[in-house]
């Protein structure tokens, strides 16, 4: 059985011919000697490498596409729920077994979960790499998720849920997803809900693993001090044939998600806090729009930087705020511009008139050919500084991977912002700065306060 | 003249002889190519530098022996004010020209107040760092602390205290170092406090910046793709004869704290939090003490990860927490070792219990030697793993240097890492863990209750 991926080097490159399951692509080979390559295992699984000459170490992942999207409301929080009770125990490791076994040498393991992937990973000396992947690919495989581990899991999961809250920078920014996905698996919180987590059995989510965890749906990457055929030979011992699979990848998640919101639409958590936290925004392109990168100049210029408008206007000229800034976020069909900004009550209404009014100057008259240059700079020194780490590689190519099916040399990435022109940046302005915006408060108001906000 | 300083090669070694001024000495040469150099310039200012190969870019730090341990309780927090002030312009560039020459190129530029220093750094492409030098010479010599931006900076810094407030992990960190070190230098928090910041005038600040910015209390690192001769050029360049100095490195801090706290002291942050956060913990040693790599080995045994003590028995077995555990943190004649952990107030007197428990168990009985030798490798790897990026190598040449005076190779430190016996650590655990403990709290409580946890 042949694979149907897609190996792409980037825009406007014809897509090359795909590569049989079992046949290894090399992917990049650039000028400092870092190497990418990729194969299909015979289950679907794939797996991505990356060279990193000079580095000691390798990180490894294992990548999962699932998370909290895919979840319905009564199950809300699944997907983090697992990643927590993998780490429990498996078949032939209790918890105390994995987690000396990793400190014993230093490694760093851990796991995070988000709206459309899952992913467990370990830092490691690259002499350890053997013990990190068989210890990761046991607790996706093995995991044995008794009853009595999600018990004792439970309260730390509702114990994480009441740390998120007690942090009003991370409260208000899932508030500010509910607020704009509204009653959407986007807008529900990664974590769940109290009433959610008290309420999943052991079947949810075992079950959950059980038909989630399958190999076309999982991606192993690594980068550092690695070779592919090293990794292949360990992935594919620590692996075995545990995982089913249709022998060849998931699909990539496409389509666009429906969502219905009032216009300035506002969501409040009422807190005596010192600081008032808000986040204004509104829906933005998916992460298979080209307008992308027009859209990533655009969010440097504006609030990406110390030179940022908002950053120069509020904090720099005013001294308002502490921070202030803002972020662009791209799922499969949505995504989200939003600002965000930390200060005291009595600062809030001139905080918000100067964010909107920066934000309707642009969608009006766009940035200055100066502004647009320095983004695109900025973007291009921030990805190659971004990419120096183990860590990162290893993320890049996990996400990619999940995301787009492809790899894209950093090259190619560099060339596509370089090719951003002023008027595709007025643009998406022009877009998204027209639109109807969302507001999430937490801070000392009521619900009636919101309206004059 | 010649300077004073002792260049060590670690435990054991004889100190070489002092390197004139002017003259370079090579500190290290490993085994993947990595170059350690030092030179003193004239005005006693120090130069360190680290080449990394296989990486493209380079982080730059410039070091200033200054911090909140060096301020009267009336000016707390100059030094920390002035480190946001110096971004607001110098006598030839605006805030704005300093922040746009950075994001042009994509750069990360910002600064740390830490007790017992200051520190600007800068992240860039390695052909960018004649620009990091440049800029961060002019604000560390030539920044203009004009009254009219320290107005408006006072705004900025007081909302920085309202966020640090509002965090409660960051809230009951300050609140230790106050309930455990009392009134002396190091009880106070870096940020200042309300009261401090409302009263500082443009001669407090203004005046410790002349008085405390001098070549000799000034240490310039630099890592990754560098070239020491090239960053002594510029340096010399970008510095010329702006700063004073006696032409001799500063002396390094030494001595004791003399800190008088009652028994079991307590301090509380009263707080409708979901979670209580709690730090408990006990004088430590300072950073000079030999001692310190039994206590590294203790702490990381104890509570340091996943297979620590604490984590295992609070977080693993029983479920009562999301995060809990423990450090080391060492100052110039005085240290402290904590335990933090943030849980449900019905959780509390039982995580307390245990704390207490594992700690007096630790004191009795020590370690055995499956965990010293687990934590000196959980130690070893961490090490080796926390250098692979140019930051944490800038950052390791400057404290260093400031807090020791000389540059220990990193198989040096391994070496002690590797030395430390079982009996070292159970002496160390048997005087640490038999001291009266200090528990800082915040939550939902009243002082009433202290009593009682």
């Amino acid at each position: 059985m042949t694979t149907s991926d897609v190996i792409g080097t980037g825009a406007g490159a014809d897509a090359p011919a795909p590569v049989p399951v079992g046949e290894t692509a090399l992917l990049d080979l650039d000028e400092v000697g870092g190497r990418v390559e990729r194969t299909t295992l015979h289950g679907g699984l794939r797996v991505l490498t990356e060279t990193m000459p000079g580095v000691l170490s390798a990180t490894l992942g294992i990548w999962v596409g699932v998370g909290s999207r895919d979840e319905t409301p009564a199950v809300a929080g699944s997907s983090h729920f697992l990643e927590h009770l993998l780490f429990k125990g498996t078949s032939s490791r209790s918890a105390l077994e994995i987690a000396t076994a990793m400190d014993a040498v230093g490694g760093e393991m851990n796991a995070f979960t988000a709206k459309e992937h899952t992913c467990y990973y370990a830092n490691v000396l690259a002499s350890d790499l053997p013990l990190a992947v068989t210890l990761l690919a046991d607790l996706v495989t093995e995991a044995t998720n008794t009853a009595a581990d999600l018990e004792s899991e439970r309260t730390v999961v509702l114990e994480e849920i009441a740390m998120r809250d007690d942090e009003p920078a991370d409260a208000v920014h899932d508030l500010f997803s509910e607020t704009l996905f509204g009653d959407t698996s986007l807008g529900r919180s990664v974590l769940g809900t109290v009433e959610s987590i008290e309420g999943l059995t052991r079947d949810d989510v075992h079950g959950w693993y059980r038909s989630r965890y399958a190999a076309p749906s999982i991606v192993v990457t690594a980068a550092g001090r690695v070779d592919h055929r090293q990794v292949l030979d360990l992935v594919t011992a620590a692996f075995g044939d545990r995982l089913s699979g249709t022998g060849e990848p998931a699909p990539l998640r496409t389509g666009d998600l429906e969502v219905v919101r009032p216009a300035h639409s506002a969501g409040l958590i009422a807190r005596r806090t010192e600081q008032t936290h808000l986040l204004l925004g509104a829906p933005s392109m998916g992460r298979h729009d080209e307008r992308r990168y027009a859209a990533a100049v655009l969010d440097a210029a504006v609030g990406g930087g110390m030179s940022s408008r908002l950053f120069q206007e509020i904090r720099e000229k005013r001294g308002l705020v502490y921070s202030v800034g803002s972020a662009l976020t791209h799922y499969a069909g949505a995504g989200a511009f939003s600002v965000y900004a930390g200060c005291s009550k009595k600062r809030v209404p001139e905080v918000l008139r100067l964010i909107r009014g920066e934000l309707d100057r642009v969608a009006a008259d766009g940035l200055t050919a100066d502004e647009v240059a320095r983004a695109r700079g900025q973007l291009r020194g921030g990805l190659v500084l971004g990419l120096e780490d183990t860590g990162s590689r290893m993320s890049r190519l996990g996400k990619s991977e999940l995301s787009y099916g492809e790899y894209v040399p950093v090259r190619d990435v560099l060339a596509r912002i370089d090719a951003v022109e002023e008027a595709q940046v007025r643009s998406v302005a022009a877009d998204l700065f027209g639109r109807d915006t969302c507001l999430a408060v937490v801070g000392p108001y009521r619900e009636s306060d919101l309206d004059r906000l």
